[in-house]
């Protein structure tokens, strides 16, 4: 039996942009020949964005993966929390906002972990809705570590062929600095590697950038090449990886995008972050909207797999239907790729 | 009179390939319809590299401005040190050539602030062959720095409209953290304005990035934006300026290359090198050499002029003939409207 991946979809913060772009993407026909996805949250949410694009898309509302269609022009929605509309109108902070959000997550997580579903995939979350709801996670990638009981992972960002993990991500620069630890950073190497193979990349060209400008200049400007990074690489090549580094930190990702590398191991959050979104992220100059807004977001190491935009919740733009999906259709992109992978591997 | 701005140009590091883009660059006859060139430094170095690109450019060794001839097919050389040729072969670091680059700098230097020439160009340093050399810089930002007495001074990257200064560059990112600062944020901002109102820009748009993930999330993850960030930018605005921000690290980018501003206040070498070099440098993906490298580097805050080629000295690409002078000829672009701007005003 040859079954296309079962995806489970949560629309992140109910107020923003997440449950347009996922109406948005499902109302591909292309979607549905490539996997089987269905949404997690509330039912009244997803009907008032499919209002929102003006299309006549069916709701399949159910409470088991059995119940689920997987038919184009119908979304199936695993109907989880209870809500009123009024209470999370677009572009608002609200408690009910952010418990609805929670709650998507944690379903999916638990459908993924019950092999119910093959991947999943997740709308932007508003961080102090959550907080206000009192689930005090500084994202999606920390509330899955803790849910899924994982300790060693890492966000990955993705747009097409270039590929950035993360040392830290939700942490003060100063803190990153700290974090920045042969073993961790020897982890990361390895989180990578593991990606690169089941993304189907042999032999991947992993390059290490630098923490500090020059990769510290031989000492002058920072200890940590010398003290922590140089170390972790010389034992990962020892273990046979292809690894190169410290590069320093200002071109080792035009170097990455030229196609020098298959994936980069960056020291912090905005290291990784800055040339991906500068990459995959186009303003359209006459008014100032994103026209362009392409990549995904991976958190590796886990046992289930997550794929996830890569922008925020956009309250400002949230209601008024001018919303790409460019972004959300990477993420199921990722997350289809991912969960072949591991289904082929259950099949030898 | 209305003359064409003299620049001195310097090629840095000599065993790199500094010269060989500088004159490939007044190899172009469009740069002597713009400026009056001179290049200070070994006339030696001169006629090898002009050997390199197997082109007949005739060498005019002066001793003073008044005996340049600026006319295209002749390269005027201020001849300043004495060396051997094979004390400094391509692609290795001596100390030699430490020298020769930093009495190169001084010159150029005295020059300016001598108002004999208009604007400075500098070619890519060898930090380790200054050493060497005795000569303990982190780089020609500080070199200028000092030796024109200049205590209030910021490095500017510039890619066609796209332009950020930064509030630290060659320092540790731990020392880079402790350097965001009220004062010096205000100060980089005032500097940022100026430099925009001498290259013509009214009412420039400035962003301000934050130092943290997310601007650091109302302060989740780090103080800075709310200690000392945040009331750079009250006061700025108090003062009159276009200002926005703290803008998180990982969009500023791409709104200011999408339009929405005319310069990004960076918080760090990296923050605000990462986005430049990813847009402006190209690699070649067959052979892994770079296509194109676009960009500038200026000193803003001096009393005299700087602008710079953004890349390094590619010693593993000297003396092969294959560099390529783009960035030069920004340089030079810059050099000129920056020297144009000063001399308007100086008319007034």
């Amino acid at each position: 039996m040859n079954q296309l991946p079962i995806l489970g979809i949560t629309m992140g913060d109910v107020s923003g942009i997440g449950p347009e772009i996922v109406v948005k993407a499902l109302n591909r026909k292309e979607v549905y020949e490539a996997c089987r996805p269905l949404v997690v949250g509330n039912s009244d949410i997803v009907e008032r964005a499919v209002l929102l694009i003006g299309n006549p898309l069916k709701i399949n509302r159910i409470e088991n993966v059995e119940e689920a269609k997987f038919v184009h022009g119908t979304i199936d929605v695993f109907h989880r929390t209870e809500l009123a509309l009024e209470d999370v109108p677009y572009g608002k902070v609200s408690t009910t906002g952010g418990k609805a959000a929670f709650e998507a997550i944690e379903k999916v997580i638990e459908l993924a972990m019950d092999n119910q579903i093959d991947a999943t995939i997740t709308g932007p979350l508003n961080k102090e809705a959550l907080n206000k709801a009192g689930y005090h996670y500084n994202g999606h990638t920390e509330i899955y570590a803790e849910l899924t009981g994982t300790r060693s992972y890492s966000m990955m960002l993705a747009h097409e062929k270039f590929r950035v993990v993360h040392v830290s991500t939700h942490v003060s620069l100063r803190k990153a600095c700290d974090l920045v630890k042969k073993e961790r950073v020897l982890e990361v190497i390895e989180i990578a590697q593991k990606a690169c193979l089941s993304l189907g990349i042999e032999n991947p060209r992993i390059a290490v950038a630098g923490l500090n400008p020059h990769s510290g200049e031989g000492g002058l400007f920072g200890e940590e090449e010398i003290q922590e990074i140089i170390p972790a690489i010389v034992e990962a090549k020892a273990k046979g990886l292809s690894v190169e580094g410290p590069v320093p930190p200002d071109t080792v990702f035009s170097k990455a995008i030229g196609g020098q590398y298959d994936i980069v191991v960056a020291m912090y959050h905005d290291q990784g972050h800055i040339p991906m979104k500068v990459v995959g992220f186009q303003m359209d100059q006459a008014t100032g909207n994103w026209k362009a807004v392409n990549g995904v977001n991976v958190t590796l190491g886990l046992p289930i797999i997550r794929s996830s935009v890569d922008h925020g919740t956009a309250f400002d733009q949230a209601g008024k239907g001018t919303a790409s999906e460019e972004s959300m259709l990477n993420a199921i992109s990722y997350g289809i790729e991912l969960a072949k992978a591991r289904m082929g591997q259950k099949n030898r």
